[in-house]
């Protein structure tokens, strides 16, 4: 199949673009590095040391394994990078990760906030314009993330719920309840696509996905050359991420509040599985189908308590920090989110055990020296500063 | 009470402004001419002949009635424009009608769609962030638009529905349907507006106002140098302007399609009304409230009807031509969309009349000789034209 991956250059795209490329489809990456220019803009740098640039790497894995992977560097913002891309490469399925994904890199400041939705909305815009103009039957995997749904007292359906009300019924999008600037982008996204699927035909299907961990997968063990990225610091890291390497620095765990907020997680090699079943079962034309991605649920308290145990068998003496969560969030809620429709389409799960963090705490050790520790304490605040704790919660 | 009105050179922006004005509050209106220079691009105009600049209309207003209306000429896109607006004129109240308002402009093509969501939403990002640095304690009154809603199968309500769901129950965000990438760019609002109120403790009142009709109000009939515009054309007009320009000049009555398609109008009188009372009567801190802004339903057969039989009595010869559909949207559908809140804060609504008709018909007559018949057939299409009937509804 013909699979154009657009962010091929990040944590989850390049393994996506091995993974597949491995499996014998003709695979396009497209990035514009904007994540490695944030990083560059913050002080802050990946764990491990990956290639030099997109065209390196593909030409590392080309040597390895004989495959070509195609590359585009460009700015999905802009058509003249977009048009050529579907009119040229002809795609049969675009998986995009080509967004910003991180909610404090929103907070930064205005700026920030405004660069974010004008980056995620105009980029899928312009995909889903390319769609029609030169693939209209292509479909679009999209990754979403279930921060979308917030944290509603009721239980998260996947992107629809049937709802009565007065005596008659419908089956609606699910509400959504985004909880910083960066999520809003993803729900303006959802709303978009879902739009150009009922007026156009197009197909795609929403990858609502939980929180990822992990540093491997079967390809990036394969030769250091093909090592995904690794982020740790507070505006991309993700937690579990940044609690393993922690642990293995001696920092202590940075729980954020009380530690109840929960959320749905998955290995990265469930991320590649997922992807791939939504890529080779694809939605019927018209069809906008949304699947919430993650194996298991847990709370912060949960994820610090886990990596403190494996940190014992490890041999490392594991603090928990409960710092001034600079969100704004609930940090106790009701959560239980259905995530089966994978599962259906035949989803194996990795799930999380003291033995995967283990392994996890055995990489960062590798890369130790590689460690920037100003990176790792919150400094971006969801409220403005002045005024945290004076009128939040009136 | 210091009112700032954002888009006000607009259609409802500048009668708002007057009506505000004439009633002692201190004004200050921006616009950046969007509109004006939209029509200038598709070679339209407003029926009405509207003063050259903002400055020149609130001149004639002072020379009339004393009253200084302040006024800025700028993006609201641009950083530099919206700050100094909050940091100096420190409004209570903002009012934002600032922004691109028509569906079939958002089809027009590529860069239209694009344009469409980047300037609402960046606009209004701006205006929130602006909030959040000089006015915290500000109310902002936004104008969204029910359209937001589409045509869910039961009944809809003001903006949050309570689901149970699993022996649990919320309250949360009414889901959305909508119909046009400029629809989307205002649900997109929505949401980013939301998040500002739970995040920022900022205080908001989105007006989902229903299809406004009328070319008077107590103001505007005041003098001929304060008329408002009054656009007619496929791309700007609302549907029952639409059909009384078309009734006065001899244009068959453009249904699109079976002409089943209900919506909530109101007139242009009670969209002054709605607003203030809203103003009025602000929002709490954090909280974001919303009112579903119309008067009455109708079907766009029943519009057709009621002007055809108007124009019986003023002596016009009224036929009513079903064209092909150049949107995508259902044509026979339920509608029952709760309006009780402005009802309750004590709204008295001008309803819909054969009378209300008429004098719309003598107005238009005055300014016959102004109208530009290109503009009156729809030609943008929300399908890509080549596929028309080919692959949508599959």
């Amino acid at each position: 199949m013909r699979i154009l991956i657009l962010g091929g250059d990040g944590y989850l795209g390049w393994p996506t673009a091995m993974h597949l490329s491995a499996r014998g489809h003709d695979v396009h990456v497209a990035d514009n590095y904007l994540r490695r220019r944030a990083h560059a803009e913050a002080g802050t740098e990946s764990l491990t040391l990956i290639g030099e640039t997109l065209p390196a790497r593909t030409q590392a894995w080309h040597e390895l394994t004989g495959h070509w992977i195609g590359t585009t560097e460009g700015d999905l913002c802009e058509w003249s990078v977009v048009e050529p891309l579907f009119r040229d490469f002809q795609p049969e399925a675009i998986i995009h990760y080509g967004e910003m994904p991180s909610a404090p890199y929103s907070f930064i400041d205005r700026e920030h906030a405004v660069f974010t939705q004008y980056n995620n909305v105009v980029a899928t815009l312009n995909v889903l314009w390319a769609m029609r103009e030169h693939t209209p039957d292509a479909h679009l995997v999209k990754l979403g993330t279930m921060g979308e749904y917030g944290t509603p007292d009721i239980d998260i359906e996947e992107g629809y719920i049937e709802i009565h009300h007065n005596g008659r019924s419908d089956r609606l999008p699910f509400p959504k309840l985004p909880g910083s600037f960066y999520h809003c982008s993803k729900v303006h996204d959802s709303t978009n696509i879902h739009l150009a699927c009922r007026i156009w035909g197009l197909r795609a299907t929403d990858l609502n996905q939980g929180v990822v961990y992990g540093i491997e997968t079967q390809e990036t063990k394969f030769d250091p050359r093909l090592a995904t990225r690794f982020d740790y610091d507070e505006v991309f890291g993700t937690a579990l991420n940044r609690f393993c390497l922690q642990a293995v620095i001696g920092h202590p765990l940075t729980v954020y509040g009380k530690g109840g907020q929960t959320r749905g997680y998955l290995n990265i090699v469930d991320t590649l599985q997922c992807v791939e079943l939504a890529t080779l079962n694809p939605a019927k034309p018209g069809q906008f189908r949304v699947f919430n991605q993650f194996t298991e649920q847990f709370s912060i308290n949960e994820l610090a308590a886990l990596v403190q145990r494996a940190g014992v068998d490890y041999g490392l003496d594991v603090a928990i920090n409960h710092v001034e969560n600079p969100r704004v969030e609930a940090e106790e809620h009701y959560y239980n989110a259905r995530h089966s429709a994978l599962l259906d389409l035949g989803l194996s799960p990795h799930l999380l055990s003291e033995t995967l963090v283990e392994s996890m705490f055995a990489t960062i050790q590798e890369n130790r020296d590689r460690v920037i520790t100003k990176a790792i304490m919150p400094r971006t605040t969801w409220r403005p500063t002045a005024r945290i704790g004076e009128r939040v919660g009136d």
